[in-house]
């Protein structure tokens, strides 16, 4: 329902890092830019991890893409689910049956996880990529305690104290160092017939080390990080089976009723509406400008994009999709003038991860840290980079808070009614 | 799994204002106190239609109950469902089909919504309990002003801006006063397609005035200040049907696409447990030291005790489970030490109720205040009761920011994903 006008029309399908950040770009062109996102809020992924382990509200890391576009006249927020794109005459349809025609596409959408042709996991260990993963998470792990300290047989008790995280990348480390810190600090003195820090916390990594983007002496500091915290780390063995009691590794079977998964990344499925060859985890290799081979009129930025450069891949990281975001900015703006787009060019400012309280590993470019001046570096970044200025306040106010006393304010268990 | 001890029993069913304040009262007593509560978290149910309305996310107002007590050494709080109480060898019993025996009991379960026998309703017209509910209404509320920007039938569009409040007590009028700000301020310029300021927002009372328990005059300034906000006030006519379309009054069919239910209050079926006598409502009158008649072990306070002082029912708000609770302590406390129990006697310090942005009705026993004073007295009030100190400043900074900048932090919607 765009008025009618002249102008080029933009369609962005999704309100991540890549979109956004396209879409701020262009807030001064004479462009009429629709924004669709099948969620009504922006999500600050890199901290998505805090409200799963019960440390920030959901509000605290998202915010209303209306909200944060409301001053760009040239943007429509559309809440919507693309389901296909109509090339030849350049339109995506909706799920509401609404067409919206384009002349030019940005698709930004993102991944999801990936079970590698496990999909029956997918129940008894849940991933983390949307606020509602993270709550249904939140739950689990809430619950888990409130059922152990109910519970009279040790053998159970012990499988419902029994943790487990798949997959030793950032996600996963995260994961597993705060686990092990509400276990050891957060819910001390809270139980009576339960010690929540005789918990076990595993991390499960199928490659020879954990973090493995990172220098293997950053990995071995923050496998040493990890033990420090409480967490047994595991590598060089991939999880052989997953059910509702627990994992196998080769042929040994692991009572835990709490599974998390954080191994696979898969592309998001918007890739395969465009018929074009895509790389294993579903990503669609785009050319030099970001397009998509032969249709210069589309453009791919973030997760969903597989750009190679100087012979790596370029990583799913924030800071990467950012930039592409802003680079297809670009390309539209010297396309709808005719001139070449220039080629992308990531920029690799660097690596970080945190691993629990106080404990975190940074990689400058050869420049390394880990320990207490990594994690602090990296509470500056993130917080820093926190999408809009109230929120950064009160994510500092929760983190100081959080910091001094061992305490998590979100403990909160939702979703337990079934009516909603 | 209560360790043997030749301590006292004490069961305490429901951990709101009446099983908190009772429980908290007996730290220093040589008691076993066992809390059970559905949830595993304190509700200052007073500011509930802010999350609701996505002015505070939950944790905000709501704390661990474990984590609240965890430093009372005699209770034991445990997640779980009461199913049925054995009154003769008095002990309850647990969904798990756990018995807890206990020497004295107390129900403080609280009370739920009521349908007035049109449990049909209960889908279309959600009401404000917990805070499961309180996301789903924010979820409804937010979803149609999202539903409308997307529709281009005027008609649909006119019916997804039409929101009704069904019952003008405290709840209904907070709700609706609020549901007109953020209409009228909050999602300013956000939308493309469509002015939310144009949306109607109805307070439907079918007795003749909004806040009952008030005194006259304050119920017509608190109707004037709805008005002003642009609530449109009906008072005087019941509802005689909704459905997913609208709601009637008497033949005339109104559409709205999103309609509350504020307006009828069932004691917590807990109290059929005892198979005394209740009122209409399903609560259990009570003797003179808050005891089930004949039966002096139990005792119930808060929204499911039925207590008439003065020839007056005390009213369910959070004082009077607070000084319930309190009393059932001491009662409790006498019994086991042989000597009578004192009567109960409700302390009413007065009532305030919130409109919406700087307008609120106070009466402190003929001392009467409305418009901005009475905001800012019920705000200080209700922050300075709000459980836990890092709570309180969270929620003052909130509110500092939403009362400047006319926003609502935690617009958000979850509960999206059908798998969680």
């Amino acid at each position: 329902m765009s008025s009618p006008s002249a102008r080029p029309r933009i369609v962005v399908v999704g309100g991540g890092f890549g979109g956004l950040w396209a879409t701020r770009a262009l807030s001064g062109d004479d462009v009429d830019i629709t924004l669709i996102d099948r969620r009504n809020h922006h999500l600050f992924q890199p901290l998505l991890y805090q409200v799963a382990t019960a440390g920030l509200s959901s509000p605290d890391i998202a915010a209303p893409l209306r909200h944060i576009l409301r001053n760009q006249r040239n943007v429509e927020v559309r809440l919507g689910e693309v389901t296909g794109i109509d090339m030849p005459s350049r339109a995506v349809t909706l799920a509401d049956g609404e067409r919206l025609p384009y002349d030019c596409l940005l698709l930004a959408s993102g991944a999801t996880h990936a079970y590698f042709g496990h999909d029956e996991w997918s129940r008894d260990a849940p991933g983390l990529k949307t606020l509602d993963d993270a709550l249904a998470i939140r739950r689990r792990l809430l619950l888990a305690f409130e059922q152990a300290e109910a519970c009279d047989d040790p053998q159970e008790r012990a499988a419902l104290l029994s943790f487990a995280v798949v997959g030793g990348g950032p996600t996963g480390v995260e994961l597993a160092g705060t686990l092990a810190e509400i276990a050891r600090h957060t819910l001390k003195r809270e139980f009576r017939n339960i010690d929540p820090s005789h918990a076990r916390v595993r991390l499960i990594e199928a490659g020879p080390r954990v973090l493995a983007s990172f220098p293997e002496s950053l990995s071995a500091k923050a496998q040493r990080q990890l033990e420090k915290l409480g967490v047994e780390v595991v590598t060089g063995t991939p999880v052989s089976a997953i059910d509702g009691r627990g994992f196998a590794l080769g042929d040994q079977f692991v009572p835990a009723r709490t599974v998390l998964w954080a191994a696979g990344v898969a592309a998001s499925p918007l890739g395969a509406l465009l018929g074009v060859e895509r790389d294993r985890a579903g990503r669609v290799p785009v050319a030099s400008d970001l397009s998509v081979p032969g249709h210069p009129e589309i453009f791919i930025a973030g997760d969903l994009a597989s750009v190679v450069q100087d012979g790596k891949p370029v990583p799913g990281v924030a800071p990467a999709a950012k930039q592409m975001g802003a680079h297809v900015a670009m390309a539209i703006r010297a396309r709808l003038s005719g001139k070449p787009a220039p080629a992308f060019r990531y920029r690799d400012f660097g690596n970080l991860a945190t691993i629990g309280r106080m404990a975190a590993v940074v990689d400058l470019h050869g420049f390394k840290l880990s320990g207490l001046l990594a994690w602090w570096f990296w509470l500056a970044a993130h917080v820093f980079f926190l999408i809009g200025f109230r929120n950064r306040i009160i994510v500092l106010i929760n983190w100081a808070w959080a910091y001094w006393s061992y305490q998590r304010h979100a403990r909160i268990i939702l979703g337990q009614d079934k009516a909603t």
